[in-house]
């Protein structure tokens, strides 16, 4: 058995961008996965008073403490519903302090034993992995075999089996990954349900960013194909509304694995839970998210129309800039997601925390390696490019000023490292 | 070694409260630990608007993701100096959501290990002996001997030393503790930190009830006389301003154990924990409690005044109420506490959940059994009354209702339960 490595601590991530943001802030970041601040506006402290009034509680359900799996359930469960078809129930809903929360309570509600474990993709959110550790759950990376993630999976659940391991849960973001922007097709998402019915895993399926399509035809989530029970669907107004309202949500599934009552018990431990991580979530912010949707018939499709568009152009512009800066490179290449906030780009090279500094100090660009969010060194010449919350005249010279980073440092290394392969993975 | 077993599980008391509640609205209820809802009037929707207004930043930083250790922790830690007395520094400060993520960070940072035990009064706050339960950290009670606590937390140390365990921290609540009342003396808290001090144990001093005051002097909380760098003070404002903003703190002291980078270490522990569990604090319920924090010059002394004169009124009557019922009965008693939301009361039988339920049902009020809160069967004798959020009339017609419930079945019970001594402690 490997143990698994993350390459960077999840700490030293953390401190890292911290830093290098703090430390080059006028470094043009394309590395926050941030939503733009450009309509922020619609939210002034007066807005943020109407929605409350639009909302329409009372103070003292709007100020003492609240129900634990929350206030809001019925409008998020409608929500949920009309935006994304996921068959949501109010009653199997819980009202998390952002979806981080909700990711933290289901990882250690659903691997409580020492030989329970996460699998996760490779490279994944760093989110996941470090709610994993902070809860002590064991984690296993699917190896990030190119297309095939069914045959990755099932090696991995194999390869735990031997091991006497029991994996319990998936976690996955379907739409637009973090960090690598790639969507699974609908056969893909069959698959996978198939497989984690068949050996009785749930899939945590969160969905930050599958609102933001800006081509091709929506696919839907994986708990709206799921006839198993097998799906816990992770949700966030993060990116919908705005991150300051930390709220997000878990909704489970009406059976767990055709089972009923075992859902209801999962939906209880969550609620206990939650009680003992943070009581509740702010009946305020969930005030604030409450009057939007009601205002906006539980839909956010509108809502989010100009944060659409603007992402759809930011994205272009970025595809155009890489087009223009790195088409004179055929060993570089990149994706063309078709939503979400971020595409991913393969470098000759590795990329390391040196290689940021190195780009925030004398290119002015910041950009975030996959390695950060990788198991193992599989992912060490790849990066992550945010298109979000950048203006595009800074998109265009951030991806000039990478070209122009890339050029030397494929002109000061000469042709050793860039043909050698990639490592492989130590999984 | 006895394992500690809870009288009652979590999950069971949680759902218990709820239950009983909601099944009984008519009850009056002397069972909840709420602030009052009287003074909730200053802070309508409005009222939040202009306090975001008034602490002024941009909607950038209101409304997106913010720094995780928090963003009015220099207002909070003026607060907490004078206000508390606490030497509070806000780069040992990190600000939460709630006390309640405070309690749980902390546990799961300094009890790492399985051997590594967090020490318990008994009876405790429930949401303390949850967190440690869904954070998998081992809990130890020390007996509740009497006044002897130094005696006590010594033999608790001892006798882990002996099953080669690991006494990693102390929770306490040093004033007017909930659920007994209890406050300890200077004399008893310098006692304690001498004993953690040789121990190398850690004092979660959790303080939700110190400003509320109602006779006698002021004692310095344990933060404040902390000379060796042993104590965390744990704070919110769930009681000063209001529950629902999901606000607390933890204030690590310059030094741990005279060990200034141990202290750093853990802040930066702390915080990257919180990162994985919350990403951060809402940085709008922060502006709304930096925005009162500022217009009153970073003390809640003044703002808190009508409700800590209300509580003082309510205890007044609760007391009375007591005396005039219950003096009778010379075998039934309570204590009188200087302040906080609660006193607890010695009865000569058991009170468990199905007395709550009959309470509620056939007397129409609801107290608070201490074998709720309690990790053995010591406290079964025993119950909490809560007179912060309660008009007074109600408080004198609750206490006459419990009167009758205690007259009735005192009379149907017989002397040989009622003379049969309080079990001992299975500790």
């Amino acid at each position: 058995m490997t143990a698994i490595m993350q390459t960077y601590s999840h700490a030293a991530v953390m401190n890292f961008l911290n830093e290098v943001s703090g430390n080059f802030p006028d470094a043009i970041a394309l590395a926050a996965g941030r939503p733009t601040e450009r309509y922020f506006g619609r939210l002034s402290s007066d807005a943020l008073r109407e929605a409350i009034d639009h909302y329409g509680c009372s103070t003292t359900q709007l100020l003492q403490y609240g129900r634990t799996a929350g206030v809001i359930n019925t409008l998020v469960a409608t929500q949920l519903r009309r935006d994304e078809g996921v068959p949501a129930d109010a009653n199997r809903l819980i009202i998390t302090a952002g979806c981080q929360e909700a990711i933290a309570l289901c990882l250690s509600a659903l691997c409580p034993r020492p030989d329970d474990v996460a699998l996760v993709c490779n490279p994944t959110y760093i989110g996941a992995t470090g709610a994993a550790q902070a809860c002590g759950v064991a984690i296993k990376a699917i190896p990030s075999a190119g297309d095939d993630l069914i045959t990755a999976l099932e090696q991995c659940i194999e390869q735990l089996r031997l091991e006497r391991r029991c994996p319990r849960v998936l976690y996955l973001i379907p739409d637009f990954d973090n960090p690598t922007g790639r969507t699974l097709s609908e056969v893909q998402r069959r698959a996978v349900l198939t497989t984690c019915e068949r050996h009785r895993i749930v899939i945590l399926e969160d969905n930050p960013y599958g609102m933001f399509r800006y081509e091709g035809s929506p696919i839907p989530p994986m708990a709206a194909l799921d006839e198993a029970g097998c799906v816990i669907y992770l949700s966030t107004y993060s990116k919908t509304i705005c991150p300051a309202v930390r709220v997000g949500s878990a909704c489970l599934p009406h059976t767990l694995f055709g089972d009923r009552q075992a859902s209801a018990k999962l939906f209880q431990e969550l609620t206990e839970r939650k009680s003992f991580v943070s009581v509740n979530t702010s009946p305020i912010t969930q005030a604030i998210v409450g009057g939007i949707l009601l205002r906006h018939d539980c839909s956010l499709r509108d809502w989010i129309r100009p944060t659409v568009d603007l992402y759809a152009d930011n994205r272009e512009v970025m595809l155009q800039a890489l087009k223009k800066q790195f088409e004179p490179h055929p060993d570089i290449s990149w994706n063309r997601p078709d939503g979400g906030f971020f595409l991913s780009m393969d470098l000759p090279f590795r990329f390391t925390a040196d290689a940021v500094v190195e780009c925030a100090t004398r290119f002015q660009v910041i950009v975030m390696p996959l390695a950060f969010f990788a198991l193992d060194d599989s992912q060490d010449r790849r990066i992550r490019l945010a298109f979000s919350a950048v203006d595009r005249d800074d998109i265009a010279s951030g991806v000039a000023s990478l070209s122009r980073y890339v050029t030397q440092r494929l002109e000061s290394m000469g042709t050793r490292e860039r043909e050698s392969p990639v490592a492989a993975s130590a999984l």
